[in-house]
């Protein structure tokens, strides 16, 4: 061996389990692994434990570290999002160049990206924040990865993304985003999404629970054959897994677990983020909210001792409503991922980003959470039409929601006459009924604006732009109806 | 006069129209004002205008205004919110002295307040953050006031805003809120539940104009009934007049309004903290959605001639289906009050205030756009129980939802089944069917979180803060059921 075959095409910072994962996949794939980590004794442990027999170069200082990575240096940090990357990045500096490359791996907000993007760029240094998903199992064997950044340097870093992502149909399930904090905010969204589709499953499992009466067995085989059909994707299928787990009484074990959810965050970021940029992200909104809401478990265990339920028990066919509740399921879930384009169609005209929106999908189709056959339909909307503006317009979508919506209204009103609380379906509906308003009763809404605080309206006879102010009181007022008043 | 008299009460900084009405009501109750705005010729069209024959000082520059107040000096700004505050704060401290009093009666974010009031009472001064409620004429003949901040100012400046605000049988709608910024915080869910309220009632327009099909006179009357019971209120009344307003070819001028809603920020700053204190705030959520929903004016024309509609027309009792959309109306807003008070009191205890629950319903029961009949029930639920969890649980709310429980399913059901969108109604029966349920499905969620993350779960036959993971698919892992691993 010379020098130069020893020296690593990639250093990772930080020997948590997902940055022991990462390093060895990447060596797996035969590139050069250096690691190093604050604490020592964990590059220890990781060289004599799951990195043993491997080439993997241990480092116990990050001079030596930087030393043994090839120029320009990639170094990939798999720390803790937040203070901890800024912290590693003014360590690691005094030993990199000009052209050296530093990505960030961990759950970073998007902003945190851009800002870091900004700054290494004025030194010299080129900065990719890079959402990964798919946790310990996919750093492993093919995450979805997720780069933005700065885009100068992807040629150093695609090689080893797309060799180490998740592969679907021979393609990598990894592409450039885009700029800035790109990567990370489209791993927000997906975050959101995730958030979405859970609850979609668990308000359809809670209707055929609690609403229908049906029994663990009964709903298992539902998801069985709900993931043979259009549903078809990673989380209705470990739903079917989940319901097939017994405890040693044989009773299942989903029935004796608490029924109060936890968050990690990017959920309610994916909410707040749409909030601030006016984006109707209803879906995912009420998602979280549902989580939230679980959470208070012994309130609602109060109230449900003094609360009435006035509702109807289930009457109608059982087999029309499973299927109804799968329309539901389907139509919302195409709702939710519309909402999630959106999102990020209005959030590349902010931030300035172009992101390739057929792209994004790809990446998600494999290693991830969301994975599923149903995100090659999204990319195919966007190949048939890269300019489409909304999923919600694409012929497939059309054809698809066309089909589900009757039975789409029928779980939901069902689930309403049963008293069994359904917020994603039923926002979801009102988002469709909505969105395919061509009026919607906002002009009562700007009447009332106009009223108390004199906010103006427009007309629906006049060109857009032009503002008007009615007197409604008839008590007078500095500003009078029909007047141009911007 | 001797130069006693002449010293002025309050000081007001900025005279745009709040500024001038707000000037003019402390004159109007006895109280000596002086004035001062940056632009100086608005202070003389001021004084020579609407301030004309008062006893108003008029000042020119800082120094003057400055030493025209008693001391302490009680200085309101009423400028734009966000930097322009902290620039007149910093213009004014030179001629203020310890125990002077600066209050901000703009429409500031909470956490501006916080910061200031910190800020000053390190330098001695006493700051108040004070939301104004109730627009111009609000400001002019009485407002809602909300102020928080430094409590040690509030025996200075009680007399005057007690006199200056609205008053409903004899008591003034204003009161101490809580320290630092829970008086803009307090104003900041006051604006998200009149976009809550606002929403509603156009929901329930929506549902008899397009989805009944009724003439705007015959909606027209039903406002004005519905304003004789509960749901008597500013906004139903106002709802009425606007509906009788005609053009001068005798159509209704609400039908030749635009249908796309504009917002001011206050009610996406409400969801945004709900979501990032994981109070489930469904209902405002939603009604700032559909109002981003309801801009897309030219997407929804498009979307109208592609996507179907598949609901049926109306066909039931009319006068049936009104009194349920009252219900739903009415239920709704309960849950949007309750779901309101739910994130008052989550605020209070993350950021360490406390907060007089019954007296916030007081100060917002006039002067301000939400104002009602209804905020009284709120008060009296926390008269009888001061440590009332949740609105949910009083007497009085709870016979009010058992009545109108049957019509708001019915109304919910019927908006489904004629495709009229309705987030808020659904939404809001969502949380109620949530809320009195013991159980919930976020059990599957756990399970789905453990299965691909390991994050763990808690179950219903052990002690909370115990937690278990499984191996769900039989394949190992590091960790193993029933391990207790926090």
């Amino acid at each position: 061996m010379n020098t130069v075959t020893q020296m690593a095409d990639i250093g990772i910072v930080g020997l948590a389990v997902m940055g022991q994962n990462l390093a060895l996949n990447i060596h797996d794939k035969g590139f050069k692994v250096a690691v190093y980590n604050r604490t020592a004794s964990k590059v220890d442990e990781f060289m004599q434990g799951p990195a043993k027999d491997s080439q993997i170069i241990a480092c116990h200082d990050l001079k030596t570290f930087a030393d043994s990575l090839q120029k320009p240096r990639r170094v990939m940090l798999m720390v803790k999002a937040g203070e901890v990357v800024d912290s590693f990045i003014q360590q690691l500096l005094p030993y990199l160049e000009k052209g050296d490359i530093i990505i960030d791996g961990g759950n970073s907000l998007f902003n945190d990206s851009d800002r870091r993007t900004h700054e290494l760029h004025k030194q010299g240094i080129l900065f990719i924040g890079s959402g990964v998903s798919g946790g310990e199992e996919g750093a492993r064997h093919g995450p979805s990865l997720m780069p933005g950044g700065n885009k100068a340097a992807w040629p150093a870093v695609k090689e080893i993304f797309q060799s180490i992502s998740a592969q679907v149909d021979g393609e990598p399930c990894c592409d450039w985003v885009g700029n800035d904090g790109a990567g990370h905010y489209v791993k927000m969204v997906h975050n959101g999404i995730e958030y979405g589709d859970m609850q979609l499953i668990c308000e359809a499992y809670q209707m055929m629970r609690e609403g229908m009466g049906m029994s663990g067995d009964e709903i298992q085989q539902v998801f069985a054959e709900w993931n043979e059909g259009v549903l078809d994707s990673y989380l209705i299928e470990i739903t079917r897994d989940i319901l097939s787990v017994k405890e040693p009484d044989g009773s299942l074990l989903i029935d004796h677990i608490l029924d109060t959810a936890g968050q990690k965050g990017t959920g309610k970021w994916t909410g707040m983020n749409a909030l601030d940029l006016g984006t109707p992200l209803t879906l995912i909104g009420e998602a979280v909210f549902a989580r939230c809401l679980s959470a208070l478990k012994d309130e609602r265990v109060t109230a449900s001792q003094v609360l009435p339920a006035k509702a109807a028990p289930f009457s109608g066919d059982k087999r029309e409503m499973i299927d109804a509740i799968r329309d539901a399921l389907y139509a919302s879930k195409i709702i939710s991922y519309a909402q999630g384009y959106m999102l990020m169609r209005e959030a590349a005209a902010t931030y300035g980003w172009e992101l390739n929106y057929g792209g994004i999908a790809m990446m998600w189709r494999g290693g991830c959470i969301i994975r599923s056959q149903f995100l090659s339909k999204i990319r195919d909307a966007f190949e048939r039409n890269p300019k489409l503006q909304n999923l919600l317009l694409d012929e497939f979508f059309i054809d698809a929601i066309t089909e589900a919506l009757p039975g789409w209204r029928k779980a939901v009103v069902q689930a309403i006459e049963i008293g069994v609380p359904v917020p994603t379906f039923s926002s979801a509906l009102s988002f469709y009924d909505g969105y395919r308003s061509k009026r919607l009763p906002a002009n009562l809404l700007q009447a009332q604006r106009d009223y108390f605080g004199a906010h103006t309206y427009e007309r629906l006879d006049k060109p857009r732009g032009e503002f008007f102010h009615t007197n409604w009181t008839g008590r007078g007022g500095k500003v009078s109806a029909s007047n141009y008043d911007v």
